[in-house]
């Protein structure tokens, strides 16, 4: 079976965050988080976002989604996300566990963007006190299903949530392809969102994202918060390095602008060479497509992994590891299913 | 500053474990554990323990015991654990936070050893509904002060335990350690432990453990658990490597070995050239004595950093990495303060 | 503003609980449940059900439901329920609170009642990590709008529920009024259902619901359980006594059989009287209507208070209280609206 | 078996309690707290109270007292509370469970009352990121000792509390006992309490206790969180108005002022009758003895039923229903164990 598209975590590590990984591995270093190459990275991080944060590395992009939500609502509050996020539907109520019971509240939009229209009718709703009133907004940039937010989409949808006293968090975990698409990373703090996770993984380290906390009084015993929650590392430089690695190197951005690039090259030669129809624009590392049962199950069979999402379409997924050889490859094993 | 001393995860990977990670690194692979570096790392734990079980590959031992324990006991229960264990004293509520309010009762003992006397005094309290009655038996393998339990000494307090319709969970953190020191690991499934962490970053890897769950019946939907948890790796691999890497080579055992001859070697070159007094005896990788105030902070002065515990002694710790070089230049300046 | 049909809980006790309230209002009690009126009313329940079980009066349906619901399915699990059911839509996240991030899976059916095609697809999904697999079913009798299951149709949900492994739940908040609709109390134990609720407050009492374990084994520590999440009463009797009260007297079916016949009064009237449609069957003692905004508004106006429900019908709710004036009252207003 | 002594929560309702409550249940109200009654009892707490606030009527002090530190602590911090209070000993580690985690750190001093000295010590101690640092203070007033704390005393406990940015929760079961015993209700707000538990039941109410929230802010969305914490009550004035009949009654410290004198007159019947010692001072409704266990054993089986608590000593409690007699019987039953 070949996984190069059934999701970009089946990568293994970018070049240049194995060699950092290999590099850190010198004599002894302070632990959980002390350690001169974490801070570093964090340094790093605030540099790509210009803007001051409490940086700390996680194991888990699940546990950081999380995480985040917790501290920007409360129990008795709910989250509003698009319905299609990670956080409503990968991460098997993640959310509600960290956050002792913390709400989702799923919104529609087009493929994975929330609509600012229904947003602002969420944030109307009277607060009752048998239902969950909204606490938080989650954003996912680039969203779920390969699509980009513009600055002024982003901001259509901070801007009322703000002025509602909510709080925002941004889901970066492809925050690197997004990005690579033209985001410009310096939009994050200045939309005012308040907890972004950094992704990492997807974008070629091993498991390690980066929690940034933009509002800083948020961070308050942030580290006690993320040592009960199991998400301190003892030797943190084996999560922060390769994550530097990649940001020194470029690698980061550049990776992920291959990743975009073949799924640009797969969006054009299923257009090209097959009948397939794309089910999402192709902004970032996703291609989304409209394929029945049967050839799905040929595809499979064929030895190509690939998934079905809940708006029915099938997903391949780019990362920097894919090849111009198996996207073509891809290519022609849809091509042939006629 | 130097941290040889401080702990033994500060130190870097052991040679075998980065080489695994490293080979590792090969093109793409299932995600979510379901890899085959990981089921034969998985193997290669069972062959040690000599029994079947369900293992997972974790990233954090405070997480990893934290969701063991909230699988043994009921928010409205509590856990029996020596009164210096880890969970109780270094884990920031992380029980409490996992198991939903779950809570320790911290036993007596010498030397981080459970007295079997309290024990049995513990387990025949009458069950009143306004305070949380003992629900499992949590046990450290090598104890947090550097001692090694018996098969017997295990045995008395295990029994009574499962006598009384208990369970029984073991942080081993540092069971190459106890291994090493000839504790038998196939011990532990005849004893009836009922959920195992096998320690991965003391021993040599990066930051692995291993959730080994030897009664079986309680892995129901683990993978559902561990995700909701944060502790599913999508790059599972770059976990399960390592740890194989150690068992495959035998360094798991022989890095633990060399590290508690390091803390022998300690000892001896303390109790020959110095006055220090040891407060535990060194039966695995850490040696604890009685140095006062002024005493420790000349040391630190003098630039080895280390700690110092509950009990009022103060902690060094020897790793795989630690040299004869070091342990012989730490006793020098421990005597030179006279 | 009037607020007799605002709901069933806007009435006060009925004469009978408050009768035995005041009468256990005698000298000292052993506290916290050990008393004899909360034995007899213990005895008086299982009676009525014709069935063993532990049985606990708590103080909150919200919290009775919350806490069974927990007691039945894990965190990382999900609990099946109609989409409207209170758990779902009432309880301000309740289940995920007291469930440590429960799940809730909201499915469709007519009027209130589960589709059991429905219920079988759920059951037959695949269990995958990144979601919350079904642990549990929970069930509304009577239902949010107004009907009542007959045994059949519980036996269509509940039988393949039991088979999947999974466990039961009901809502019994307006069991009453099933009781009195001709439902068999004694088919709940027959029928499988694990811990029902079996309602107090709605029925006539003050705050006051009943916990009833019908499954033994999960009444383990059952009373820590509910001390840590307060709902063990210091002075249970009064609790237990108005629902003894309600039970002896026979006032707890009776009541209800008065609030179903007000129901039908009202529906007959709103039938024959105006051109109001009827949004649902009208079984217990609520009756659902079609009813535009305006009139909505102008009802209001004219000082009757009522709801509009997620189905987009307006709720009238009749109690035990419930004159037939008042209901005529109600549809001459309605009438009047034109 | 004879109660009277064995809390003050086996005594019924008080009549001003019970006539309040009986009043109350005319005709239909607004549920969930929005009726008139519940408002005038709030009205009345501030009254007593001096002090603006926001006030709920809730069922359980355990809940209430484990709410209430839910909202002054984080999961990953810690309450200080005296080693020997409610919550620490008697609530099955509630705070936990609605706290998440939240941990408890017992501090001593005599006679239930905390030493300023070692809360100093607790609040200098460094933050580090494996323990839960202090998060909130938590007082008992009256104490779990049957002492009260005067004006000054409280003072040199919260000030250094609110200095180090913490917050202060009173744990209020017993405040009419301060209150009859010369304890100034209007010191609660000036001294900086942020949230009190205003007690009910063992004053003289069936089961309610008001939360106060003197500190405003922490009162956002304060009933969504009373709702998914499964207290709040659909009829509140079965809850509010016992309460309300008590104040308006001037029964709340009436009766309070009987109980203090009946403990004091069963102080001074041992003291001149039988060879027995005070464990601790009494200046509210709780006499402690040193009593030895053949003693206890002999007087329970004499039919007087008195536990024994954590410091050895044996407890008698008054309430307002204590009558004189009874103190008397108790003194001679004493007496007579020789």
């Amino acid at each position: 079976m070949r996984y190069d598209f059934g999701s970009d975590n089946t990568a293994g590590m970018a070049p240049a965050a194995l060699k950092a990984l290999v590099e850190a591995n010198t004599g002894p270093m302070r632990a959980y988080g002390a350690d001169d190459v974490t801070a570093r990275a964090a340094d790093a991080i605030r540099a790509r976002l210009d803007a001051d944060a409490e940086v700390r590395f996680v194991f888990s992009g699940t546990a950081a989604n999380a995480i985040a939500l917790s501290m920007l609502a409360q129990p008795h509050e709910a989250v509003l996300a698009h319905h299609a996020a990670h956080v409503c539907t990968d991460e098997t109520g993640a959310p509600g566990f960290f956050g002792q019971g913390l709400g989702l509240i799923g919104l529609p939009g087009f493929s994975g963007k929330i609509d600012p229209v229904v947003l602002r009718d969420a944030l109307s709703e009277p607060v009752v006190g048998h239902r969950q009133p909204p606490g938080a907004l989650s954003l996912t940039q680039s969203t779920e299903y390969g699509t980009v937010y513009t600055r002024d989409e982003l901001a259509a949808l901070i801007d009322p949530v703000k002025a509602a006293g909510l709080k925002v968090h941004m889901d970066g975990a492809r925050l690197a392809n997004a990005a690579a698409a033209g985001f410009d990373l310096k939009d994050i703090a200045r939309l005012g969102v308040d907890i972004l996770v950094f992704g990492g993984a997807k974008a070629g380290a091993n498991c390690a994202e980066a929690m940034v906390i933009l509002n800083k009084p948020l961070a308050r015993r942030i580290d006690n918060r993320l040592k009960q929650a199991g998400q301190i590392a003892s030797k943190t430089r084996f999560l922060s390095a390769p994550i530097l690695g990649l940001l020194e190197d470029g690698e980061w951005e550049g990776g992920a602008a291959h990743a975009n690039a073949m799924a640009l090259r797969l969006a054009d030669g299923l257009e090209s060479r097959t009948p397939i129809v794309l089910a999402h624009p192709v902004q970032a590392n996703a291609v989304f497509v409209r394929m029945d049962q049967a050839a799905h199950e040929r595809l499979n069979a064929m030895g190509w992994a690939c998934y079905r999402f809940d708006d029915g379409s099938v997903r391949f997924v780019c990362s920097w590891a894919t090849s111009s050889d198996a996207v073509d490859s891809l290519v022609e094993a849809i091509a042939s299913l006629g």
